[in-house]
Formats: structure tokens, sequence, C-alpha cells
């Protein structure tokens, strides 16, 4: 059966995460809904990472098995078709070997949390950022995301029902910018652990308060592997997953 | 009566636009509900540009006359506390000159507006950008912007229903350029009239059509002057007020 490889955005507030669970409305379950209204059988939608409730992408990969004679872009648009009533977007459909796995054979997955920065509640952005009305020291948060890159065990930024059997992740890129009153978070690895991006943030807005955490913070948290040392989980809605490497 | 400028972001889905009318919910008349709350008493708020219904702002610009001993800073906090079920925020309170005026003293008034220009529906952008699927050509309608820089009169680019006296406008700026697959259209005057913008941009659209209008659609509609030389209104929710200059 041909298999192919699914680009989608969605917005993450309406659903219960990506994964499909019974009775909820996910991510996942409405793309399997769309399929089943195109081509009357149930297919599993396989992707790159499960998102938590609220969290958006606009570069979830996912894999479809799919025994069909229209071509991708009519595959693409039917789904869009029947997606219409939800928050999802299918970016593209593109036809890929049968052995490609989405979650398996990602090499690496790339998040951005998105921090407002000012008194002013947001407005045009409600939903897609995290508000902090206190101001935030860019250069401290710069500094100390210094230390997450690389091989660590990240005991202390993952969730207590984190279930990954190993800690130990390699982080290749933690940045920390801003433009105007919006800090943005970038950070890409192979994997992640459960909540791992959502408690670096977390961290790192406690650092970059006006007498915060300290710098040393992250790598006190780093080295004594326990959760209580890191910052706390910053919200889902600021999260973004935006792109997966192969 | 001390005067205060007001600096205004607003999501313009939820308003019958920005004038204050008996049954309608509108900006003003939320912003003036807000500052009944706070003060007690029913304060007139002027904006600097009338939206109409659907069309943002991120810079509206109002000025109001507020009897009052407490700071910009508490009164930026009251309107937004007032204003946490709106979808508005007052980003700046500044006491100004008691004959300043938001309206009769703006020198330019900058207008932005977006089109998506890809198949699949918009997904986290949806209500901020006009949805266009056949793809345009950006350096078209760029050549053909050239030709609205400048007095003009514009009568072909005024609603039926503008009410303004004279169609002779200049129009400082109108820069057309793309972002991946976002098109922004930018541009700057003393005042614009009803509905200027958004014919703008629709006839731009038909512009940069494959087999659409010619690039002398602007010039020919500009020498012409009836409406029915232009292209379509565009949607108000792709138009967002950013700034105004005084």
């Amino acid at each position: 059966v041909p298999r192919y490889k699914l680009i989608i955005e969605y917005v993450g507030t309406p659903y219960a995460g990506w994964q499909a669970q019974d009775g909820q409305t996910t991510v996942q379950g409405a793309l399997e809904g769309a399929l089943q209204k195109f081509c009357g059988k149930h297919i599993k939608v396989t992707g790159s990472g499960r998102t938590d409730a609220g969290v958006h992408a606009i570069g979830q990969v996912a894999h479809i098995d799919l025994d069909t004679t229209e071509s991708t872009f009519t595959i693409n648009e039917a789904m869009n078709f029947h997606l219409k009533r939800e928050r999802i977007s299918v970016m593209r459909v593109e036809q890929v070997d049968e052995d490609f796995h989405a979650r398996f054979h990602a090499t690496k997955r790339y998040y951005r949390y998105t921090i407002l920065n000012r008194r002013p509640p947001p407005c045009h952005e409600d939903g897609f950022v995290w508000h902090i009305r206190a101001p935030l020291d860019v250069q401290r948060m710069q500094e100390a995301s210094k230390s997450l890159i690389g091989l660590h065990d990240f005991s202390a930024f993952r969730a207590k029902d984190c279930q990954a059997e190993s800690a130990e992740k390699t982080l290749d890129a933690a940045e920390v910018r801003h433009d105007g009153d919006h800090i943005f978070i970038d950070v890409a690895a192979r994997s992640f652990l459960y909540n791992q991006v959502r408690i670096i943030t977390g961290t790192l807005a406690e650092i970059g308060k006006k007498d915060g955490a300290p710098i040393s913070m992250i790598e006190e948290a780093l080295h004594g592997k326990r959760r209580e040392l890191a910052g706390p989980t910053a919200p889902a809605h600021g999260l973004c997953f935006m792109k997966v490497d192969f």
C-alpha cells in the first residue's frame, strides 16, 4: 500500500492534544475522521510528535498508508475540504518510500516557545503566547540557555509522569532572542522528554525576572537531576511545533 | 480638563467597527464602557480613524478628556482591567496638550493589508488574512502599485457611499512585498477615502492573477474615475490599522 507523508498546521486550542483518545477531540482523531470521509475506511495517522493539549503546530509531520489512485494534490484538497470545520490545514502531501516512518525516522524536531513580555494583555496573539508582565532580561536568559546545549541528563526538565526510559538527551540548539516585546525560544533536538521545552522555558523565565533565579539555575538543575530544581512548566499555548528533519 | 492620548490594539472580528452605534458592539463603545466603569461618567473617546466592521488595529490612536488624579499608568491598567472580556488592549496612555486632536491633528495614517497566497486554508491566521488560492505575481502588483503614489483623484477607489467631499488624496506610500506565502500591502497617507485601501488591494489582486487584469488597470481607473474601473473591495479582515503620525 502506498505511503504518504503529510505536513500539517494546526491551532492547538480546541484539541485535547495530538493523540486520538476515546471521547476527546484530538488532532489525530480529526485527521483520521477526514480520511474516513475521503476513502470510507479507517486510516491510521502516525505523527512525528505527540503534542499536548493546547500546543500548536506549523510543521507537524505524519504518515498514512492509503490505497488510492488519486493524486497527492487531490488527497490534499480532499483532506482540507473535510477539515473545513477544524482548525487544521494539511499543507502538503507527498508519496514516500513504504518504510518511511514519521516518528522513528525523524532526526531533528524544532519547537518555538513565544513569550509576550509587556504590561497590556495580548490581543491579536491571545492563545498563542505566554503573557509575562514583569520585564525579562533577555541577555540573562541567553547566557543561561547556553548550558542546555549538548548531551545532558535532563531529569530535572521532564514532567513527573514522563515515561521515557532514559532522561539523557542531546539538545542541538536553544536560542533566545527578542523582537520588540516578543521573546522567542527556539530549540531543536532528535527527541524531547515530556514537557521538556515547557520546563526549559519556565526556568529561563525565572532567570530573566528582576531579582529572579541565578543564571546558574540551569546548570544546577542539570547536575541535581531533580524536577524541583528547575522552574515551573510554562503554559502549553505558547508552544509551537515548527519542523521535522528526516 | 486634562487630555490623554491612547494607543490601542484590537481584534476587529467581534465588533461592528470602531464607531459607537446604538445596539451594536463597537470598539469605541467598549472603550467608553470601560472608562465609565473606571470613573463613573460617560467619557467620549475620539479615534484617529473609524475602522470598518472586522478591521483590526495595532496602533489606533484616540484621545479622551478625563478629570482624575490617577497616574497614566493607573488609567492604563484600569482600562485593561475593565476590557478583559474584550479583544481590545490599551497599549499606552500619555497626557497631551488640551488642544491635541486624534483625528484632526493626524498627519499620516498607516494601514497594512495581508494576503495569504496558498492552496491550504489559513489556520493560525484565520480571520487576519485574505486567503487567495490562485498564485499571485507579486512583481506585477509592485509595478502596478507605483501608479498609486502621489496626488490623485481616487474616485474609482472609494465606496459608492463614501461621503468625503473631494476624492483628491495624496498617497505617500504603497508597498507590496512578500514573505513566503504572505503578501503585505503597506499604505500610508494623511487620510483615506471610505474603503480606499480595500479597493486598492482588490485591484492589485486582480492584476496579480495569472491572465488577470493589465498592470495599467490602476492608471486607467485613476483617469476614468469610475468605481467599476477598479477591482473588487477586498474583505475587511485582512486589513490592520498600524500607526498614526502627528
